[in-house]
């Protein structure tokens, strides 16, 4: 494509967003006119199912839920006055709360003020809140956040450490929907024993974010907590951000939280027009539909040129993944679908592989994510006329060539600044292509079906280690795998129970091996 | 295959280092015999070719370079005398300044002692120090470390805001080998000018790490920084955590870098071993190919259940992409090589994409990274014979499994704990593994000629701001887009020149935009 043709495909599908400053750029995606063409049925369709979803429509029939986040945003969209008053009085709630705090109505009970947050959760609980921390948290925010996201006893006490005396003006957040996410629960109850060891006191310290009359709400509201924040039904996990999930930790943090919720509004309403090149979501869709043939066949590279952006990816490959990465259609076709996320920032990550980019597998598209404003203030030159943002700048623009080049497809996302407004915007943006790209592609972007397997297996693992331990104790001589095994009544999972052992064995949990660790046919286990 | 035939196969394949208690586990990648003896020629091949270039081939031809970071680890293999004794030389020097450092007889002007580090670097110069301090640093290291590895404005200063005060105590390593790196340059350059304005003296505060007689060397020694040390021709910057580069930091951490190295001389032994089955750089380079079916068709998503080792994967993103990601063979055929890594921990990723990966697109095979000790000390119990520990060992064996189910391949990397030895050990492991998979494959592993383009295409266009800064400065009414292109002689080039406009406009540098931001074709632009 000559230089003039290209320049006037960059104008043609141009998508400026006035109020926000925000523009989207897919003239880099090679599709043509036709395969637009084709695809508008498809649109139609896409655009009918959303709005009948954001009216209240059951969206995900196999957990009879609706979808509901965007009503977060636009309380008179809800569909009943119940919903409408929920989230008005949540958010209510959360202000009054944050306020307290912040002035020191609601203390520690060893402090004038709360200093810290800990917050305890994990997937759609925590990369939320972690983005928007790094994303838009001032340099020194009147409380500083930290995360428990996993159940890695070095985490946690690698964690705690940061915090170190200070826990005794902590306040926890534990962020569970069912109040039952493993994880979750282990993280609160190595914190809460940690406390008590401090002789301090877990429930005057803590805020359960749950939903009504789960476990959690029910351990918080009779252990006495300082409150409880609501987690509606109608808000899946990985569209949490912008309800009680996200919110008092944002705004306990001195983020003006009515502009992350304006930002996602107005680009709410941007996404609901029904014409392709006048609704940045849809144009987001097209762009992957097209890349990866619309089966995921090509990964979605996403580099923000903005060190606060650097989590964008992560909490991308969630919203994503788990909303695309299905095995059937509606209709109960096996499918496989999905678009695999990664990335971190740029121009870090130029260093590190656009080598393979540019030349190697082309399995991916690229998505630049360009922020105007290059610092709060005035910049120094490096050379006459040149600043550090111009070189960041001319990086971006430099690989999108390079790639481009090399038939490497990409698409841009302009900003203006990283602000409360842009992340909620950027945050509604992808929530939306989410949405509409499921509906292209005709799957349920509301249920995460196959995560079920992986728990049961968990669990029975830990079952089973109860059985080995109960065998081992009153066993009366070591045994073989093979006989542990059979003695539990579980000859077919002996490589299961030589992990458990492996694993019991290497930290001190009253465990002998003898043999060679690697020939596990060697091995002898007895239990002390 | 049945629960017998899975254990037996599992046995037969298992990998296990007694010195360094790790284990290998690639049964359930899906190969069978037959493939595995198909690829036994380029297995001898690989080998051969590895051996050649440890005794110091010239590996590297289009840069004419000997590839040489496995001497680091073993200064006895080293090719000539001269390296020896540089090898040797420098870790002398590097233990001598960082024991200087420690005690205070190297302290900066203007306090006792270096309370931190400030580690100025990208690609290479960045990821293994990263990795390393996030995996090993102690709870409270002597000294803090803090990085600078981009050109952001933004992310420039929010790294200095984090300091505060402490910059007058921070030692700042300025990490780039021919010196020339604009991101390191543009972020010393802005430190420097930081240190100005404080009434600090940089270069009583500043190391060089760097190539003899480089750029960054001459300005070191010409204004008297406090030391340099040298950064070795033959060794490639995504192999250099165990030079110079990483060294200093991880020492200056805290950190035993002599057991690192010792960890990573062992693995080195243990993957020169040619025979496949007793190698496990060999296996890992088997799997891959397996996987990939040797054209990277699958992504390698690398999962260690282990917070401290979140920052693997992006540390693997650069030694695995950039040495493989190459379009063409050593023979000039057009291969498109690579493989794409992604993943941060689990369980933590679980709750992310799990869904996509045992449901979604096959398009990935998967690397567990199992840590066998939970934490340093005792761990209470969650529930009666459960710890935290126990439910992620359990998450990860019943992630592993639910992927095994639906034909997802895996492999598993097992160590005792997460310390220098294993550390050094993984590095070395993976180095190796790229090397082999390299020979496999037919590819130079050692350059990266596609990182230019991107770099060639970066200066022309901040070339090209230059140029339109003149004209615009020069002329007498405001200007279209178009007719700005023409005066500057670049009529080609009107999108590049939009960016640049925009961009300049964003951040009060004198330029006037009118019109509609979002319809270029109406925009004229002026300077004041």
């Amino acid at each position: 494509m000559d230089a003039a043709t290209l320049w006037q495909r960059y104008q043609d599908w141009l998508y400026y967003h006035e109020g926000l400053g925000l523009y989207l750029d897919v003239s880099r995606m090679g599709f043509d006119d036709a395969e637009v063409e084709a695809l508008n049925p498809k649109f139609v369709k896409a655009f009918e199912e959303m709005a009948a979803l954001e009216a209240g429509a059951i969206a995900n029939p196999d957990e009879n839920r609706m979808v509901g986040h965007y009503w977060l945003r636009d309380p008179d969209l809800a569909p009943t006055p119940e919903i409408q008053k929920e989230i008005t009085e949540t958010l209510d709630k959360i202000e009054t709360f944050v306020q307290k705090v912040r002035i020191g109505t609601v203390h520690p009970p060893k402090a004038q003020k709360f200093t810290d947050i800990l917050s305890i959760g994990i997937g759609g609980s925590a990369l939320g809140p972690q983005f928007v921390a790094q994303a838009l948290a001032p340099d020194n925010p009147p409380l500083d956040i930290h995360f428990i996201d996993n159940s890695d006893p070095a985490g946690i006490d690698r964690t705690l450490a940061g915090l170190g005396d200070r826990l005794a003006s902590t306040l926890v957040f534990v962020i569970s929907k069912s109040g039952g996410t493993p994880e979750t629960r282990n993280g609160m109850v190595e914190v809460q024993k940690v406390f008590v060891d401090r002789g301090l006191d877990f429930a005057k310290q803590a805020v359960a974010i749950t939903g009504v009359d789960s476990k959690l709400d029910n351990l918080a509201k009779s252990e006495g907590w300082l409150t409880t924040f609501p987690m509606a039904d109608w808000v899946g996990g990985r569209t949490s951000e912008l309800s009680a999930v996200g919110l008092p930790a944002a705004a306990l943090q001195g983020i003006d939280i009515r502009a992350m919720l304006a930002g996602a509004k107005e680009m709410d309403e941007a996404t609901r027009v029904r014409e392709l090149k006048n609704n940045p979501a849809a144009l987001l869709a097209l762009a992957w539909y097209y890349a990866g043939n619309g089966k995921g066949d090509k990964d979605m590279v996403v580099l923000p040129y903005k060190d606060s952006l650097l989590l964008f990816s992560r909490y991308l490959q969630q919203l994503v993944m788990e909303s695309l990465g299905k095995e059937k259609d509606l209709d109960g076709n096996v499918v496989n679908q999905g678009i695999a996320v990664y990335g971190n920032k740029g121009s870090t990550d130029q260093h590190a592989y656009v080598q393979q980019l540019r030349e190697g597998v082309p399995n991916f598209f690229m998505t630049f994510i360009e922020v105007l404003e290059d610092r709060n203030g005035h910049s120094p030159e490096i050379e006459p006329g040149a600043t550090s943002g111009d070189y960041l700048s001319g990086f971006l623009q430099g690989t999108r060539t390079a790639l481009y080049e090399n038939q490497r497809d990409s698409l841009t996302l302009t900003i203006p600044q990283v602000n409360p407004r842009t992340v909620g915007a950027m945050v509604a943006l992808y929530e939306r292509a989410v949405g509409l790209y499921a509906s292209l592609v005709n799957i349920n972007a509301y249920h995460q079906p196959g995560v079920e397997a992986g728990k049961k297996a968990a669990a029975a693992i830990l079952e089973l280690q109860t059985q080995v331990m109960e065998v081992l104790k009153s066993a009366s001589e070591p045994l073989s795998l093979a006989d542990l095994a059979k003695a539990a009544g579980r000859r077919e999972d002996v490589e299961a129970i030589y992990k458990i052992v492996r694993h019991l064995h290497a930290n001190q949990r009253g465990m002998t091996l003898t043999g060679n660790l690697g020939k596990p046919a060697t091995i002898e286990v007895s239990m002390t």
